[in-house]
């Protein structure tokens, strides 16, 4: 079963906005089984929009049109939905109902007639109630065939997907069972980790693909496969696994969480364990804190961080001694410790993790050469500091920096 | 001019990575004049991406291929590309220099023959020297058509893209100038701005467009346009704006600047006064922290952040009365308040903001409401705070309370 996203909008192709929905709609399509072909992203022009909708149609099954719902004049889809399925615009009495009880709660304004026209939608489809916002999502059958209109606001669209959009493919097709394992690698280069497995790799059955992701210092491998036996997906695969790990056997960190998301490692294992983590950070600039802090359940183990960014705050601040920056300078192994050892017991917690570094473009306080970070860990008992150089471009300093915390943090938790 | 950007690599229609190369691309072709089309993000697959050349080439005059550059077996963009334009790949002494000068001082061990294989380019194509990765990029001329590949590491793509790619292409054609302007407009939602400034949209001259980017609270206004007389375009543009200006004179806040980094209007204002920065972030996480610190310069401004998450940290860090909480809730004004004051004095900076609140989805330690948030702001002379309900999305709460305190600290500081 395949798909085809088609995400509308200008401000995607003038680069006003990045299309996160695509990835996040072709992640939660993958865990039922539906492969998405193709990512469109089009012009709001009805003529665009249209053809679009002709070629996605004769490529695949489901097509899932987001974005274009708003109410005002920019918006196009709705109408040139009616026209691809010749079809009218009729007023569906429940939204305009959701509309209102919207409007009424955050808007405490006059409902306008844009307000009111959307609830306008194709006498053909079905409509997703979205209770988030005032624009629907819509459902429309076309023999075997699917199109999917959801709006383009993030959260609005991934609840109806969640909640309606899902359910209703899983009621209406047979879908396959994919599975997707994802390994982290440490330590080896994309081209020697791929010589290191070649004969594996060259011996894999033709339905499990192999992908090599590298992300600045770690590679993700990923096998993927699909088929009606879930369990036979997932034995066949895990045979796979249980013949690469013994080449990889000093690499192999771990598997990646259902999303992808590194830092949740950590944070699973802090709050299995029942520890708590420290933070202080200056080359990373809070981003360490911030992906620990968007997703729910930080309050478990987060205790929170310090962004000692200026020189000045280090000493202020993390109470680093000002004699140790004047010695080492402010990027070095010493004072890295010293901020770690410090926020450890600002924040009394069982772990802290502290960056200094120089991302550039320029020098900055210390007389550091752009791209060298130190990272330290702490724990009630000890301290240790690793040295890096990230290169010389900052976001890819200030991205491996992160990266490489959170490995070493995901090493040091889990020996516990 | 047109153009199409094809995306390659099954990551993307998995939905592992985020496509975020694509507007970048858009943004900076968009500067010189050439609109994009579409974008399409394609498999790694060769029949695929073949009609996704074909496609492209009938719509548009220039194709931006990135992806699909790297060492490894699931990489066939190159091949692929030869196939297209009937070639053959062969050796590029000049690469293989760089892959080995890279491969001596990052990696350090024996070059393998995949990695000598990245030399190998389609004979008819045009080097883009990446010196800071082992894949190429690659131009190809066919007729009036251009086709340029590039590696999808994205810093490595956007050094490509600015050095050689952007020069190139204003040497071959001749673009016309393209003019976005984006006015911020607060406290007015979609549809009572559209009535609002109805009939000055109704009386726009054809060549300037109008899109309305709602972005949880704020509005942006975009009105675009291009011609080949700068002049023309700026004055044109300039005339609209001053026409509707007086209709919102109210809610009108400034203009995005050109990245649409609104953090980066803070930026620029608190360099050019000379003050500094300070923030403390609860259910902000570090995200404001991160927001500033991402980009070069913020050690001019920013003093430094604290991310006091648990209550307890609040106390311990912040030096905020337990009796406070205990009297007013951890989510309440005066502790917001008693935050925004604290860290003002803690890293001695001109301004300070701090966030608390419950982002859901349970209460916490708090008993507020999910969505509550409580933003204050400090200066030397005094302290104030804003309550807010943002709803009950984790993800949409954080991002309003860090849209909210950027436009209370931007009105803050463009007051000085």
């Amino acid at each position: 079963m395949q798909c085809e996203i088609i995400t509308i909008g200008d401000e995607l192709l003038i680069g006003q906005v990045v299309d996160t929905n695509s990835a996040y709609i072709a992640k939660q399509l993958n865990k039922i089984g539906v492969s998405v072909y193709q990512i469109t992203s089009v012009q709001d022009d009805k003529s665009h929009i249209l053809q679009a909708f002709k070629d996605a149609e004769s490529r695949v099954d489901i097509i899932i049109i987001t974005g274009g719902l708003g109410p005002t004049k920019d918006d196009i889809t709705k109408r040139t939905i009616a026209e691809y399925f010749n079809d009218v615009l009729v007023r569906d009495e429940a939204v305009l109902e959701n509309i209102k009880i919207l409007w009424d709660k955050y808007i405490r304004q006059k409902l306008l007639q844009v307000n009111i026209d959307q609830a306008l939608v194709p006498s053909k489809a079905k409509v997703l109630m979205n209770k988030l916002g005032t624009a629907p999502g819509m459902w429309l059958d076309k023999g075997n065939k699917t199109f999917i209109s959801l709006p383009g606001v993030p959260y609005e669209m991934r609840t109806l997907l969640s909640n309606k959009v899902i359910p209703k493919l899983k009621e209406k097709y047979h879908f396959p069972f994919i599975l997707h394992r994802t390994l982290i690698v440490y330590g080896l280069g994309e081209s020697t980790l791929a010589a290191r497995i070649e004969s594996w790799e060259d011996a894999l059955p033709k339905h499990i693909k192999l992908a090599y992701l590298p992300n600045l210092g770690k590679m993700r491998l990923r096998l993927s496969a699909k088929g009606f036996d879930e369990n036979q997906i997932r034995n066949e695969v895990q045979e796979q696994i249980d013949k690469v790990l013994p080449l990889i056997e000093k690499e192999f960190f771990g598997y990646e969480d259902e999303d992808g998301n590194e830092e949740a490692v950590v944070a699973n294992q802090l709050t299995k364990i029942g520890k708590t983590l420290a933070i202080a950070e200056s080359c990373t600039g809070g981003k360490l804190a911030q992906l620990f802090t968007s997703k729910p359940g930080a309050s478990q183990y987060l205790k929170g961080g310090v962004v000692a960014y200026a020189t000045q705050s280090k000493i202020d601040v993390l109470n680093v001694p000002e004699q140790l920056i004047n010695e080492h300078s402010v990027v070095s192994a010493e004072v890295a410790s010293a901020m770690a050892k410090n926020v450890l017991k600002l924040y009394k917690s069982d772990f802290a993790i502290a960056t200094t570094g120089n991302a550039g473009p320029t020098k900055g306080d210390s007389n550091a050469e752009v791209g060298t970070v130190f990272i330290a860990i702490a724990t009630a008992d000890k301290v240790f500091c690793e040295e890096f150089n990230f290169g010389n471009h900052r976001e890819k300093v200030i991205n491996k920096g992160v990266n490489k915390a959170l490995e070493m943090l995901q090493k040091e938790i889990f020996k516990n």
